[in-house]
């Protein structure tokens, strides 16, 4: 397909796909005349995933190019270019290194891998944003022992295993890997959304008085 | 306690203590002198969750304002304050409502509702956030279906369970709305770190070819 209906069809303007093409964030197309380019499946593919990168995730040109190379590179093996591709998104740093509280968020976070099975010797580039998050709740005094984090990284793992399942589905080694990485992203929101309904939905089962608190059980009716 | 003092305890400045007082984010102490008031441990508690809400969750303070206002109001039962209190949380909304992928969102939410065993009829402040991301996981063409949605909102009624727990273990009514306030802002970075670090450990479970695949297996000696 020629560049106007690679915009047409991925919904992203010609000057925005020029814009992509020149940063590196897309391959270029097959050169058919001096001035124009053929267009494939593979390029409206790798178009939804730089959206997906920086419409929606807001990762910097910089960053989005580093996450689609390691998704290209060839030379490595599927979990070391899923690990760079998904560990070069942002990720939150603590501000205060020498923070008290960083240090026993450190400790907080090795023992709870320790419960969770997972190796404490490898580097997970999400583990400091983890570290900033649990040091934060401990400057503030809200609970973020071992034991209240593992409810959540228990969860965590159920939720990885459903996810590279879902990937697993999905055609190519580099076809995975894109998915893997925009699923990421894209599946955080709805997480969190999921997790304030799911709260709303407990709350109203455990403390609702207005009548509505027992789904199984029917209201009285109005007169008795 | 005086000023100083709870300015030292919270690790707030006195100035920005003054300005919480003076936007109502803070109730008034109890005046001693004409310059001088005397703070209990409720300032400090309420000043914890102020810090959470405007400087972790940046809330605009309006917002946590009408979060506040609802975590102190006794003539509503439990549930309605901490429906109000967190639904009042900022949240996403499609941007353009007339987008079929945002109508078609709506279904599936409705359909995954249902499958929850939800009810649908009751209004959810983050349902719309929710919308919008299944929104643009169709507009991308990523799968969202009910069936891929329906692992995230089983965990997401798990995890309600265990915070509502953790939650019906601290104090009073009005720390515990507090609490519940503050833990829905403080753990939504928790979860999304333990959710990647869950990837990187599930993909080297199953894609690892550099020796460390299977923890169980001691790997080979350098030398045979």
């Amino acid at each position: 397909m020629r560049l106007a209906e690679l915009s047409e069809r991925s919904g992203v303007s010609t000057a925005t796909i020029k814009y992509y093409l020149r940063e590196g964030l897309l391959p270029p197309g097959e050169r058919i005349t001096a001035t124009q380019s053929e267009y494939g499946e593979d390029h409206l593919r790798r178009l939804r995933l730089v959206r997906a990168l920086i419409q929606v995730g807001r990762v910097p040109v910089a960053t989005a190019r580093e996450v689609l190379g390691a998704v290209d590179d060839t030379a490595l093996d599927m979990d070391e270019r899923l690990g760079i591709a998904v560990g070069s998104l942002p990720h939150q740093t603590p501000e205060d290194p020498d923070d008290p509280n960083v240090s026993a968020a450190r400790e907080t976070v090795e023992g709870l891998l320790g419960e969770l099975g997972w190796p404490s010797d490898r580097s997970y580039p999400a583990g400091e944003s983890l570290v900033t998050a649990v040091a934060t709740l401990r400057r503030l005094d809200y609970p973020c022992d071992v034991a209240s984090l593992l409810p959540y990284g228990r969860l965590a793992a159920e939720l990885a295993v459903s996810d590279l399942d879902m990937i697993a589905a999905i055609g190519t080694p580099v076809t995975q890997l894109e998915a893997a990485v925009a699923l990421t992203v894209l599946y955080e929101p709805v997480l969190l959304s999921l997790r304030r309904m799911a709260h709303a939905e407990e709350s109203r089962r455990r403390y609702s008085t207005t009548g509505d608190g027992d789904p199984d059980v029917p209201a009285e009716p109005a007169d008795g």
